[in-house]
């Protein structure tokens, strides 16, 4: 048996969409139903929808909503531009973009409609597919080490990569939900992930999907794998350096380290758009500096159940708030994307061959 | 110059002795006469004094207190038995209540009041003292790494174990303090310390006393030093074993492997009082697990300033929280006490004779 998602993360209903309301979560499950171009912009800019592959899905069918008003080309250009600047610098949101409009623009105006229907459709059935495939792959790893071991398998994640950032098994996480659909015992050590905490994102979707799960803080990794608690640490990636070298959540390394010290295998399980062959090694990978306030403030539900905004460290404490780290490859023992299973060094066969003119 | 605290922790003012309420740091300082045992019991029970020496300190003077309305031994025994019921694993604590009780008992009930009180002086001269060593100590090996660059020696640190937890400089911090105060350029990385957030006490410490500082969440650690952000990184201890393995807050082993991987010493600074020659190695040392909900659940003042508490995670995740880990005695470069700096190895040195009859 397959994974499939316990709520779906975005599905057509008629001429509208409805995704889950992200901005609520892990608190409350609600949801959005998006009817109009400025509706899908409004979900993508303030986060209802998150994850790239996600939002490169909702802005697919953001296209095919704007579309019902009126579909020349200067709506075309208009809907894409509008869809484009709600998130600059989402990658997947760019790519799903510009595929739409390489499938619409040479069609007639009046063509356009059902095809960008069915366009975001099918992205959002690429990416379910690219889900599965992933999590097959791990899967099948997770596997092997359940048959070394009696009772389940104890994986330990960082951030969150699981369905609800996708439009199927998700990313990083897509190896222990399918696991778990094919009755293979599973444990997930959840790490809260701070700044941001989308270690809860985490702690509530296995819980959605049924997983056996424990939340910890993110220091408790290093005591958890010491004490032989942890068979196999999964996280996603950022963006992975041709050598192997990978860019992810602030915190991954140090998780890379506490398993690499007591000789337990740490795997980075992302699709292959993360790969990147343009950067030799880690040296070259951006780390974004965020909001120094994500240190020193912290919003969640108060005790008459609203959201609350509480200050960890008053305003004039100096903070720093680096984003990202790099995991060497040295630390990494397997690279799993929708492709396979390889070690950080076998990834060049992956580079895709130069064009021929 | 050698450091001296920007407000001092605890003091006697006539027959009274005023402490800050550290219940309300960072945020706020405010202060807690103490005249009477009850209100000194009060103190330590519900954590207005925090840090061991400092509740050992208190617990002394609360005894002072105490013998100002009845000097007899059921009064000593009495007051003496209140006090150690406050806080029921606290070393220091019953340290200090067995030390005053032994310098009270033998004498009349008359001079006890007076002797009370200049022993429990003399505990808070010694505390000082101690810290003051273990500052010089580290302070002059900071030296050592100042000659070595330019700018300021950038030091990080985990959980706290400053002079808000003593009766001087600190402990693990204590190195800091003296170098800020002898004019050695530093500056501190503060970890966060999840999930009960007493790097928020080490930022305001670090404020209070002037010493350039940068507040980071705990995942940054590894980013930080692997960028050559730091030059060492200091922690405490609250249990060392003969061979060098340390037992301290949860995440110092992290911040050790991290500091390990990328060459930057990684010093343990802590009173010789917390060297357990009994223990040959940090398998037996013990790790306590604490309330989940100090993982579920946080606390500060929300936009009005009141102190709110808000959720993270709902009380149906299932959490751990493991509140200390084991750092090998290989990932340490110097052990540094009052005694003097030392390597892991060199600990047995410093094994008391046997007592001989």
């Amino acid at each position: 048996m397959s994974f499939e998602q316990p709520v779906p993360t975005i599905v057509r209903d008629g001429d509208a969409v409805v995704v889950i309301d992200q901005t609520r979560l892990p608190h409350e499950l609600t949801f959005v139903r998006i009817e109009t171009l400025a509706q899908a912009a409004h979900a993508i800019a303030h986060m209802q929808v998150r994850g790239a592959p996600l939002i490169g899905a909702t802005a697919a069918f953001g296209l095919a909503l704007a579309l019902r008003e009126a579909s020349d080309d200067v709506h075309l250009d208009a809907a894409c531009a509008r869809l484009a600047a709600t998130r600059p610098t989402a990658v997947n949101l760019h790519w799903a973009l510009a595929r739409m409009r390489a499938r619409l623009t040479p069609l007639t105006p009046a063509a356009r409609l059902e095809a960008a229907w069915a366009e975001a459709e099918a992205i959002r059935r690429e990416d379910r597919a690219m889900c599965a495939a992933i999590g097959r792959h791990g899967a099948a790893r997770l596997a092997d080490i359940a048959a070394r071991r009696d009772g389940p398998v104890r994986v330990m994640t960082h951030c969150n990569a699981g369905w609800v950032a996708t439009c199927g098994a998700g990313t990083a996480l897509a190896p222990v939900f399918e696991a778990h659909a094919q009755g293979l015992p599973v444990h997930v050590w959840v790490s809260e992930t701070r700044p941001r905490n989308q270690g809860l994102l985490t702690e509530w979707e296995l819980r959605e999907a049924g997983v056996p799960h424990t939340l910890v803080v993110d220091n408790a990794a290093g005591i958890l794998i010491a004490r032989g608690e942890v068979d196999v640490v999964i996280t996603g990636a950022d963006r992975i350096a041709a050598n192997g070298d990978t860019a992810n959540k602030v915190g991954t390394y140090l998780k890379a380290l506490a398993a690499h010290d007591n000789g337990v295998p740490f795997w980075v399980a992302a699709p292959s758009s993360t790969l990147d062959f343009a950067a030799a090694d880690g040296t070259t990978l951006p780390i974004e500096d965020r909001d120094p306030d994500e240190v020193r403030r912290i919003a969640g539900p108060g005790e008459d159940g609203r959201i609350a905004t509480i200050a960890l460290a008053p305003a004039a404490a100096p903070a720093a708030n680096p984003a990202f780290d790099v995991t060497p490859a040295r630390l990494i023992d397997a690279i799993i994307t929708e492709a396979g299973v390889c070690a950080p060094g076998e990834l060049a066969a992956q580079r895709p061959e130069p064009a021929h003119g």
